[in-house]
């Protein structure tokens, strides 16, 4: 049998060779239908959705998946079977949408079952997110925010080079793409003024992110190997690090971001395997001093990832892009930053979410937030004519793609987009 | 009915007028015994534990609280029914253990089954943690580490006065007395080096902090006023926020503690509730400047509870007594924590904790750190015959204690206990 990588494999389902969802990819997400009484967890493959609780209940996934698994409202559930089920799910998956096995294809009443038109299907939040750290991981943006605050000698932290800076986020406000988001309010201290004032938000970015979900445990007071690291991420997803930079820049010395970060976090919602990204590994930047040995890493651990960020104003009738960059640029890998996070003894749980911190590029055309791109306010950037932005205004949709090149096909994340409402 | 909190009540079971658990407090618990095939939520009284589930069962508790409310595994299920079926539980758990009525006391086969000798007992985590968040809301402690780190002049950071100052801990690695706490590894850069080590904490401290359960959530977007947020706290836990003060020095700038306080969070067993609470709370110091109208309160948040930190060493028999302090000191309250934890939008969930931040007073000898204590470690602190130290060595194990002193009664929470095992 052909492994479910193969860039020669094809489905009986149609898939356009732009869509992000062929048959190499088959993301998991939780979806709804008016038709359905609860959500159910599902495949993307083309324009439809594959109901694995139907093939479960169909007998199609008899290999130790058991019932419930694929009618849970969250991928948790699913991702707490390990690293065995998870390939063996892919492999049955790819197996019944292949065009030469007839198994799917051929059995029409299933095939009405199983297959959902993605158009009538609602997304929910994949994951029940247990906990979510958000990094600093790129070289570029650390050295973009530090230039911009510190001046360029003093541009990077002394710490930076030597560890993946983190901080934990808050999961309660971790939402799925086509969630609006509420201008936050909060305490500012305007320039000039000798004191804070509580009010909306006048520094509204986003943060270009790849969040890595974590699908298995670590239990309190044990380190990890890289290769234990790499094979508890299950998945990818984009992920948009919503932050409020006047809010932000008064509260967050000493103890870091917290009121500036907590109003909203943005996911797509397709989980991509890690499985499905494997032929797009690639070496990151090489890392100068070397890492302290429980960071070091000899697998290629970053992804050639094509990512995308569109704005549309309220005005415009689809987004204009405002930057394009790669996942590949990351300085510290995601394998390297859940390393450092249970360096301490801290116990990592099925549903973290490790978001990479915001990837910008070494051109200027790769910068992956407004503050970058307006270079802090001063600098506003043409969206469209006659249309310019320093910072997110009410009425803005944020739209953030990302997909790798095969070859004559995609592996794609679909789309995480959020529209601001005002305060 | 007598009010539950009537300093004159009695109960049927005898109640050491030192106990911290008479019939004034009757704080939540999960429990389970070498009987019992899953955890049960029982009532602390005296020595022995009240098992809802029984109460429950027998048709006692028949107000609205289903079954399996009290089988469950964590308080969470509860906390969920809200401040009226939180009152009224409570009212009738006192109605059930008061002396002079004969529903239980009386009846002596449910007695036998529902009254658990506390010291056959095991004492669990009490709720699952949704999100834990960490404040810092003592000016003395604040004031104290800024002295130490910056200076008498720049003791207080430019915020600290305007907003209680907090970051998101680690959810993950809250765990109940009586927990072992490996001594964390991480990176530290020891004095004078010029590079970075992997390697154990040599600056391990305890954090003397109360925990704020939040047992209501709040929706996205979403704003509180000081009555909302009183109305959500559920109750209080004593709380030892473990601190390796080196891998926090070497990370925290710019974004905060991670590694350095992601190792481990001890909690009582023991949720004292705030209606237990009530007649203990009073006005906090005085804040100047006056908080913003989003943070003003009108009631007395603060609470007049005694605590008490002992250290005991592994040559020595029982901890000797190194703090002894109130939490009434607090400059910021729980519920302007809650205030300003919301105050962006951010979602706050049943089950989120809320830490105070570390507990000191304004003499010496209410210092709720060794950091304090030991003026980071140039003044080791004697703690009993020819034992002194400036943080915490392998076999120590720290005990917190904590008390309201009502008259002819005390509402306690029981004690917080953790021993260091080696790295």
């Amino acid at each position: 049998m052909s492994h479910p990588n193969d860039p020669a494999l094809r489905s009986f389902i149609p898939v356009d060779p732009e869509s992000d969802f062929p048959i190499q990819n088959l993301p998991y997400g939780v979806f709804s239908t008016a038709a359905l009484a609860a959500p159910r967890v599902g495949v993307a493959i083309g324009e439809y959705i594959l109901d694995l609780w139907e093939l479960e209940q169909d007998g199609r996934l008899n290999f130790g998946v058991g019932p419930g698994v694929f009618a849970g409202r969250f991928l948790n559930h699913f991702m707490s079977l390990g690293p065995k089920v998870w390939a063996a799910t892919r492999a049955r998956i790819s197996e019944l949408l292949r065009h030469d096995t007839d198994e799917l294809r051929d059995n029409e009443a299933l095939r009405k079952r199983a297959l959902v038109p993605m158009k009538e299907a609602r997304l929910h939040m994949p994951i029940m997110v247990s906990g979510y750290t958000d990094f600093y991981a790129s070289k570029e943006h650390a050295s973009n925010v530090g230039i911009m605050f510190r001046g360029k000698d003093n541009a990077l932290q002394p710490n930076w080079l030597h560890m993946p800076i983190g901080y934990n986020g808050r999961a309660s406000t971790v939402v799925v793409s086509g969630t609006k988001v509420r201008r936050p309010r909060g305490q500012l201290k305007p320039p000039g003024a000798d004191l804070p004032i509580f009010g909306a938000c006048r520094r509204l970015d986003f943060e270009l992110e790849m969040g890595a979900v974590v699908g298995q445990a670590s239990a309190m007071g044990e380190t990890l190997t890289e290769a234990q690291a790499e094979a508890m991420i299950f998945g990818f997803v984009l992920l948009n690090d919503w932050s409020a930079r006047d809010i932000q820049q008064w509260e967050y010395v000493p103890l870091g971001p917290f009121q500036g970060k907590a109003f909203a976090t943005s996911i797509s919602p397709w989980v991509v395997t890690s499985a499905a990204l494997e032929p797009f590994r690639r070496h990151g930047p090489k890392q100068d001093p070397a890492p302290l040995s429980y960071l070091q890493q000899i697998e290629p651990n970053n992804y050639d990832i094509e990512l995308e960020v569109g704005l549309r104003a309220a005005s415009m009738n689809k987004p204009a892009r405002i930057s394009r960059t790669n996942f590949k640029y990351m300085y510290w890998s995601s394998v390297q930053q859940l390393l450092h996070h249970a360096s301490s003894g801290c116990a990592m749980n099925i549903g973290d979410l490790l978001g990479s911190g915001t990837i910008s590029g070494p051109e200027k055309g790769q910068r992956g937030s407004l503050l970058e791109i307006s270079w802090n306010g001063t600098e506003p950037a043409e969206i469209a004519s006659g249309i310019t932005r320093t910072f997110l205004e009410d009425g803005d949709s944020l739209v953030m793609r990302g997909w790798c090149e095969g070859e004559g096909y995609r592996v794609g994340f679909g789309e995480v987009e959020g529209t601001i409402m005002p305060a």
